[in-house]
């Protein structure tokens, strides 16, 4: 590709040479992934055992924010969505979306970083596709990822597996990605960096299983944040939850920006944080399990109970620093757009 | 979802009660996937044997057009991609990027259409992802789809494996896809009814390889069309390949429109046409069997030779009507965009 050419144009999208160029130039040498075959699908070989399979599209602006970017989100999301339900992420694909005129450092700067993400996470990026669209038919660049994962731990967690009892325990502090991308985007006037939790949550969840704890449900607290995760498990495993305001970690750049906007950590995202509920009786072992695998901020927030009498809507509830009880309904999803 | 709601707003992207709602009284009866788990990831039970997996995203314009539709466009075109790796469709997965704003009306019967066309292919819908984006951040609707393939062809047809004496095959008429589209945008003043070639391909790849027929290399001609798959071809595989002129199938609405644009069908891009490369003597049984499995217009075009002495770019021959030689060099790709 001639160097002169610094900016996505159409014919990068025509599936033609320019597009073999721009893949062969500067999409997969930024991903590390130059042994691709061009083929229209990519040979896997031989899988055995249970698998999991994962899709999700990237959208965030801005696209470099304190604590990532697009790329990292990409890979890490995706990898992410496959650990908490145990499975090891093996084979990740990458579609993008390009803008005309979107600028090729950019792209090979979020694509280079989305295959240092790879790296870490320990997945094959095994096929993609690049589209261009003319001015103005997408903001600069979407990414979608797909992920392929054999599943490691058994029985497999899942959402509707959460017993009376469980107990229940969240990686880290809530909500700062989205107050991170919010303050990034300066909507607020408000300065002060703070840095999204952005990261992959598969070595704690792995952890967990190495201890022999016993995992029945995982979640990364993504849109919706840790009120919708109780939701979801509250309704498909028809109990209640009771969770403490005081036991949970926020930062204190979330809680102010919170309070200043009468928005709650509880429903904000976190894109590399994640809750976990245990069998009774795990809950102190899975803490320090998870505080010795790189998760330092971990705690245990409450317990799953007997559904409460009444409304559905209800079941997870909150017992707040003052000592009283609420209900914490679901998120109706009133909240940012292109936070991830 | 309230009825009143005609709409996308930001908060069926927020991940929480609005997303839900949407998914479980639009999205999921829409696709015929009612039964989805809303998990993180999809369990997909045991697996054996060797996979493919392949992702695109689909930005077609306009989103309904003669002989098909994005969501329709949005399953052939994985299916296919899938199914000239010798792949069996198994499992796909579905993102939507959404325009505040969209028509929910619209969207579910462009995924009614996509789940019809799932029931067609055979394939388990098993993931997806929402986004909505403020508008004029995305037009309208964009698609990604995944998909998850048990090879059933042994062994398995690739690019690099076309070996001189090859004969090439055309499952149809070529450039019917991006014609349709282009003359649906009207942009060229011209009237009259070409409808895209769009449709899956699987069952003439497989009739193949159950009739015995020795199937090197096979591909579905999207982007780029027939040129650019045997110069990828012809590269990949280290031969020369010479096809003749008045072999090729072109509709004459196709061949109308070219010639009053300049542009030739053969780097024009098909929906639901592929070109095989089957082992020599397999020519005339291979031309027979697809006839009889759903494409009637099937043409031998020419073969694969030795590699022509000089010129990378010059591997790919075409004997033109008058009897003339020349070389088809790759697409360079400044083709229409938002084709598919």
């Amino acid at each position: 590709m001639s160097v002169k050419e610094k900016h996505i144009t159409l014919a990068h999208g025509g599936g033609g040479i320019r597009t073999w160029e721009l893949l062969n130039e500067v999409i997969l040498p930024a991903l590390g992934a130059g042994n691709l075959a061009l083929e229209d699908s990519a040979p896997l070989g031989n899988l055995s055992g249970k698998q999991a399979l994962t899709t999700d599209s990237f959208v965030v602006t801005p696209r470099i924010f304190p604590g990532g970017d697009l790329g990292k989100l990409a890979i890490f999301g995706t990898a992410n969505d496959l650990a908490v339900m145990g499975a090891r992420p093996c084979f990740i694909t990458i579609s993008l979306i390009l803008e005309e005129g979107f600028s090729i450092s950019e792209l090979a700067q979020l694509l280079e970083s989305a295959g240092k993400a790879n790296q870490e996470v320990g997945s094959l990026i095994s096929a993609g596709d690049t589209k261009v669209v003319p001015r103005g038919g997408v903001d600069g660049l979407f990414i979608n990822t797909s992920g392929l994962g054999e599943v490691v731990i058994h029985p497999q967690p899942g959402v509707g597996k959460v017993s009376p009892g469980d107990e229940i325990i969240v990686s880290g502090d809530i909500g700062r990605h989205e107050a991170a991308v919010m303050l990034a985007r300066s909507a607020f006037g408000i300065s002060g960096e703070l840095e999204s939790d952005l990261a992959y949550v598969g070595e704690g969840v792995f952890s967990l299983s190495r201890a022999d704890i016993h995992l029945h449900f995982c979640r990364d607290l993504t849109r919706g944040g840790l009120a919708m995760a109780l939701y979801e498990a509250a309704t498909a495993s028809e109990v209640g939850i009771l969770i403490e305001e005081q036991a949970l970690p926020i930062h204190p750049r979330v809680e102010g920006l919170c309070s200043l906007l009468g928005s709650e950590p509880i429903s904000m995202a976190c894109e590399g944080t994640f809750i976990a509920a245990v069998a009774e009786g795990d809950g102190e072992k899975a803490l320090s399990t998870l505080r010795g695998a790189g998760f330092p901020q971990a705690q245990l927030i409450g317990k799953a109970t007997e559904p409460y009498p009444g409304a559905k809507l209800g079941q997870v509830r909150m017992v707040t620093r003052l000592g009283t009880e609420r209900v914490i309904p679901p998120p109706l999803g009133e909240t940012n757009p292109r936070i991830c």
